[in-house]
């Protein structure tokens, strides 16, 4: 079990790292245009997930989610014991990366957040993020579990630009999230309403898991 | 049929509120640049297309695209009634997604599009970009099944930026699209024509398909 | 035979249609960025050169290229006679795909190009850019050979930003660009440098092939 | 041995001419916007990093940097005099690619780096960047070796995103880089701490990919 929570606590904080990092660089350089800025924010996400979902995903399963890991207790295939004490090392793994990313660029390590994403749109924004990266980590598990990581990192990258939220879709992200003032950052107020709409979007996600069929089919 | 049907639903929806909300957040942050935003809305259809086609093809082939469902039906793969049935829920899912997608930002759920997208360039454009695209799932299916996901999300990358109409290529798309006034948005009255050259195209990739022989070569 | 001219002419077509129409979008979108219309011209480039090469490979070889054709030649693992008959579809397919691009943007279907591409840095930029292209397919075909349509598709991406002619790395392609004033373009009086620094940059690969091994290893 | 040398000495040539050539090429077209022109460097070096391991990696195991050369002999995969050979070809290798770029774009074959890059936060990032790094090539040769070219891709062009330093994270490419007085390069007297911090990184990373455990699991 050591080995497992040290793969999640590293990759999730490798991953917020990434999240917070690049988002700073991409506000930097982008010249007021944040679209360029989110394209290279979506794309070195995109890039890490695919990285640490390989790397790590034989050791631990490369959950990085605590939205996951309770998906997989409720499906039983991790005990709750184990899917709470991965949640407790993502947060803190998440939290470390934002940290680092703060150090990387000579920030302050804490600043708490102030972009308010809050209200009807964005909460719709965090279920439908949520529930699609549950569907996609589901029936891709069933039908082609080699690809995984691609599988999540298109997912993330399509969320970035289709929802109003961003897509956050991880209850540990969120709240690591409210530790930064900078583009990735959401005001520590606006986390609870995130948190359950992701919740929401996992259980949709899997009731429509269900809906589609469980028995294993191995195209390819 | 119905895990089929319900897969092909659900599948054209999430890909309508990706073409749709992307499009929305693109121009929103792009600053008045319009080929930043529509490589955010390339790239978001791509990412999506590659996981809808992984997680959903072995349910239910994947179509999302009434002009695949009926060659499908006109090579024999499928029944005349399955494509029927299925390009009635590609239909419906289609404007679910967009009426996601306006939710999802906050905007009018119903909005009839304002986009002029007409004439012989226009046509032209959509019945070659039809035309690719049946050609790569034709060719693609013969000759390298399971890369089929990579394959469609990377034409229809390249298919938004070689032609002037950024390349519907899916009579359930463009009919869902005349519910937006968005940048994805196409005005009623144009979805017509579309939808003719569309399946013009589909029907010289048919004719193109047997040409290059139609005896199965699995190379790898 | 005829199967394989057909596959060598769509296809090239085809690419040629992306090359120029995706330049067209881009600096029609891009306010002024050329740095932004590159990267779609690139970007589409790659997407399709990825599919194309896939679905039209095991037909034809995926060549697209006459010096690629020569190079088989040469090697032979094709006869003189089929690499001119290649090339000649090449050159066909290459201009039809320009004139394709033109009517999708309604503009004049023959335009004789009027960009100066020439001079030592353009001659060594498109030497090492086909030297580079021919040593990622000789290589390729022989240690991961189901790999050489991403392969490509990534080295050409990179060669469009790492060479300042943008890696024509091609002679049918660098005939047919000949044709067009827009983005791609290149002036009739400038092809000829290109194409002998293109063979020249072919016959440095061949020998570099050769100094590296010629036997076959398949790690994977 | 020579055809190792060859590979290793080709291989990082051809990365730095692509570092140093696309980063000329974004700046020159970027209208100013350094985000977009970090874009095309970024997408640039991966696609030609995804190419030369996967067509040289057969041949040499494609390291192109001395701390995954020391590394390798760390770990007794590589005897200290083949390490130290390939260091020297890779170091020369990069310098000839350096040339080869400024040549391309007709500009000064040697201009010492100018571009401050040197404090804490810099150091910090070359650590964290050579890290990840080394983890990923770690892990994903033990993991899913046939997938380390896609990796290392992926994870550069994350990395040249996240850190501030944009991650070099590599002696011999930032030995070369000083060489260039364009986007891509770095002050000679800043060589030193940046490659100080490459090696801490790799140190670490050694120690971590022991903790996660050294027991081969090949799960694909």
């Amino acid at each position: 079990m050591p080995r497992q929570l040290a793969a999640e606590g590293l990759g999730t904080a490798l991953l917020l790292a990434t999240v917070v990092g690049s988002g700073v660089m991409g506000v930097a350089l982008a010249d007021g245009n944040d679209a360029v800025a989110l394209l290279a924010n979506a794309g070195a996400t995109a890039g890490m997930l695919y990285v640490l979902i390989t790397i790590l995903g034989p050791i631990s399963g490369a959950h990085f989610n605590p939205a996951v890991s309770l998906a997989m207790a409720i499906r039983g295939e991790q005990s709750p014991r184990d899917a709470l004490l991965y949640s407790a090392v993502q947060g803190l793994g998440a939290v470390v990366g934002v940290v680092i990313a703060h150090a990387m660029f000579g920030l302050d390590l804490f600043q708490p957040g102030t972009q308010a994403r809050t209200g009807a749109s964005q909460w719709l924004s965090e279920g439908v993020a949520t529930f699609g990266l549950l569907l996609t980590i589901l029936l891709g598990a069933r039908h082609r579990p080699t690809a995984l990581p691609a599988l999540v990192a298109a997912y993330i990258f399509a969320a970035y630009w289709f929802t109003s939220s961003t897509s956050f879709a991880n209850p540990a992200v969120t709240l690591a999230r409210a530790l930064t003032t900078t583009f990735a950052g959401i005001r520590p107020m606006d986390v609870g309403g995130f948190v359950l709409a992701q919740f929401g979007g996992m259980f949709a996600a899997l009731a429509m898991a269900r809906l589609l069929g469980t028995e294993a089919r191995r195209p390819a």
